[in-house]
């Protein structure tokens, strides 16, 4: 399939590089040229799309999220944290099949896809069927590991590590636990060898609430992050998603091990978590990126929500509109989610890289005037601005309409019949 | 013209009543039935629409904005308060015309279509360019008044409280200044005969900033709302715009005054004002409405959006995840906001009410599944979900497109014309 999209601003995210007007030809999933139109080529295309000078730019990166979880949306919301995880999502999650989490997933890129999102870093169980659910519709998933105390064994992570990095090609895997706090030492230890054995990063939910924090000091004296570290978790680095209490120390240890944090504002707010001190963390030289989280605690699988409250968020806490530029939060949401999911070729538009990218409508009333563009998408876009997501050279959301293999409707029908259910067991 | 809207999910805010399948009919824009669906009736009607399932509700009202500021947006972000408001925001302000100022208007008016809201609450400059913007195009406009030291007189307020209330059947004002720290106290004393003269409610910035409350205090001893009402402003109520920093005295003259306060939490975090305390507001009894400010400080007029902050910033402050309920935010969002600008016949959806509502279209991933529609608008809507949105029983904004006697080209290209024409000057 080659297709070449002319008439586009392209903001290729490479470091320095302004917006400009040119084209972008794909081939094979892969970008093969990028700059300047050329005119008078002779050559023959699958599909030439006009862009109409809107703006091409890589894919959103969704760098933590719980794909499956989708059935749970506002389906227990407005509730104390621990009713709300005890209560309601883990006695319903107990009862999901093979087929409800592959569903759900499906529902659940086809959010991203309305969100610009080509990619997730995806922690859920049943890890087959959202797999599987990604590679039957083009999308593109990195499985995060996610055993704990209640599911799992290291030689499970490592069957999988096998398994699903040779899997497909839209799909991967990372090695990872679900928290501290869920997870005993011996099994950390054993984690954290395995990480050392194929050299690979680990990532796992990290110090996302104050009491996960003051747990882990009581059982080991040490911050989670310092704890893991300990144990020689991030000898290859890694990540942790949410990172919203954390100490000087913790700051310093992300820095020297090359730790991404992955921060999930939306859901930090909705489930009272707080708010990740993301400023001092960039001032640090952390590197972060940004995740939505699942839809059971957000519930809204869009990234353009959390690029505003990415640096909304710092603006308030640390009294000063000057932090948190907006073109650095759309390098975290493109370009380092990418990386913090080691998708190396999936970070900016060049040639050679995946041809994973978003048009952005800018013929829209929320997009106009175009005095900045990059300011526009990070503190006034919204999912209606996103004309199409292109994953690996295919277009699977366009105008509205889906290319998927499957049809809206019966999706919705799916998780319809799944969550209805799980209800009534 | 008649309209019916059948197969409709229809939520109509009024108090305890819930969610129903039925129809809803329109004739010269009011509403004529909103009930149980009726078959075999012989009637004929200008349009039938199967809602197919999809939800009605009363339009969002969208409490406090500055809508000719749209030329600003991304013009200036990222910078501390200050810069960004005289070095960037008043000199460019200072250059504008009433040209200016009318397609500045149509522009936040076709956004504001887009996000459901069906009324706005304007304070802006050169009033007449904002009220014949809204006329033309058929959208409801509530003007305040915002005189100050540096521009307006008393009498000016009266001369438009009188004209534009009589002006056009969509567009009414009210008695407002623009803040106590940029009017003089002899100007406000007269401003609080005036409102009494009228029996009218009186409407203004309050205590938006730290830095606006530790000024009134110096000046004059007092809050900026326990001054305010200590020069009789608020005998007929009226309501304030931000009321991020408010004493316990302060929310008590609110309480018993039924003074509305109207939040407007995007521009409090983009702009580093802070974040209101919305909840104990709420435990007081204090009436709440949602604006989302103009576009230079948000820079996105966008209801989904505040309506989340509404409720998500509360949850993380309080480190309570059960505070500010999504069903109570709808209901300052639609309801609250309409008896916030006076516009006492746009609140719920009911036969003579105002045929001013929106319709949102469930048939999108982030609907999915429907556990609980209030709270997927709350938590997960976003401007993709708007399919219909209707003023004064005239649908101005269908799938996507405007019905509003002018092209959206014409507009983008109208308001292009003129930043560029200021940035020259």
């Amino acid at each position: 399939m080659r297709i070449r999209i002319y008439h586009a601003s392209i903001l290729t995210m490479e470091p320095g590089k302004e917006i400009f007007q040119g084209e972008l030809c794909v081939e094979d999933g892969k970008i093969v040229y990028v700059g300047e139109e050329r005119d008078g080529r002779e050559e023959t295309w699958d599909r030439e799309i006009d862009a109409g000078g809107n703006l091409l730019l890589p894919g959103f990166k969704n760098a933590h999220t719980h794909s499956g979880m989708t059935l749970l949306r506002s389906y227990a919301d407005d509730m104390p944290l621990q009713d709300w995880l005890f209560k309601q999502v883990f006695p319903m999650e107990d009862k999901l099949t093979e087929e409800d989490v592959y569903w759900g997933s499906v529902l659940a890129n086809m959010e991203y896809l309305t969100s610009g999102i080509t990619a997730n870093f995806d922690m859920y169980k049943k890890i087959d069927a959202g797999a599987k659910a990604s590679a039957d519709m083009g999308f593109r998933t990195v499985l995060c590991g996610s055993i704990n105390d209640f599911g799992g064994t290291v030689q499970d992570v490592e069957q999988e590590y096998l398994h699903f990095n040779q899997y497909h090609p839209l799909i991967s895997y990372q090695i990872g636990f679900h928290a501290e706090y869920t997870t005993s030492r011996p099994l950390l230890e054993e984690l954290a060898a395995l990480g050392q054995k194929y050299k690979a990063p680990v990532y796992t939910h990290n110090s996302e609430t104050k009491s996960e924090v003051e747990g882990c000091l009581e059982r080991y004296g040490k911050t989670p992050t310092a704890f893991l570290d300990s144990l020689g978790m991030f000898e290859y680095g890694g990540g942790g998603f949410h990172c919203v209490y954390m100490s000087e120390e913790d700051l310093q240890i992300c820095r020297e091990k090359g730790i991404w944090v992955i921060t999930n504002p939306s859901s930090n707010l909705k489930i009272a978590s707080g708010i990740a001190p993301l400023s001092k963390m960039l001032q640090k030289g952390i590197r972060l990126a940004i995740g939505t989280d699942g839809a059971a605690s957000n519930n809204c699988l869009d990234m353009f929500r959390e690029m505003f409250l990415v640096t909304g968020l710092q603006k308030a806490v640390c009294l000063d509109a000057a932090v948190m530029d907006a073109l650095e939060v759309l390098r975290m949401a493109c370009t380092n989610g990418a990386l913090a999911m080691g998708l190396v070729d999936c970070d900016v538009l060049a040639e050679g890289k995946c041809a994973d990218l978003v048009m952005i409508d800018l013929q829209q009333p929320n997009m106009q005037p175009v005095n900045n563009m990059a300011k526009n998408i990070v503190y006034s876009g919204s999912k209606q601005n996103v004309k199409m997501t292109m994953v690996n050279g295919k277009i699977l959301y366009e105008d509205g309409r889906f290319d998927i293999g499957v049809e809206p409707e019966e999706v919705y029908a799916k998780v319809t019949e799944s969550i209805t259910r799980m209800k009534k067991e």
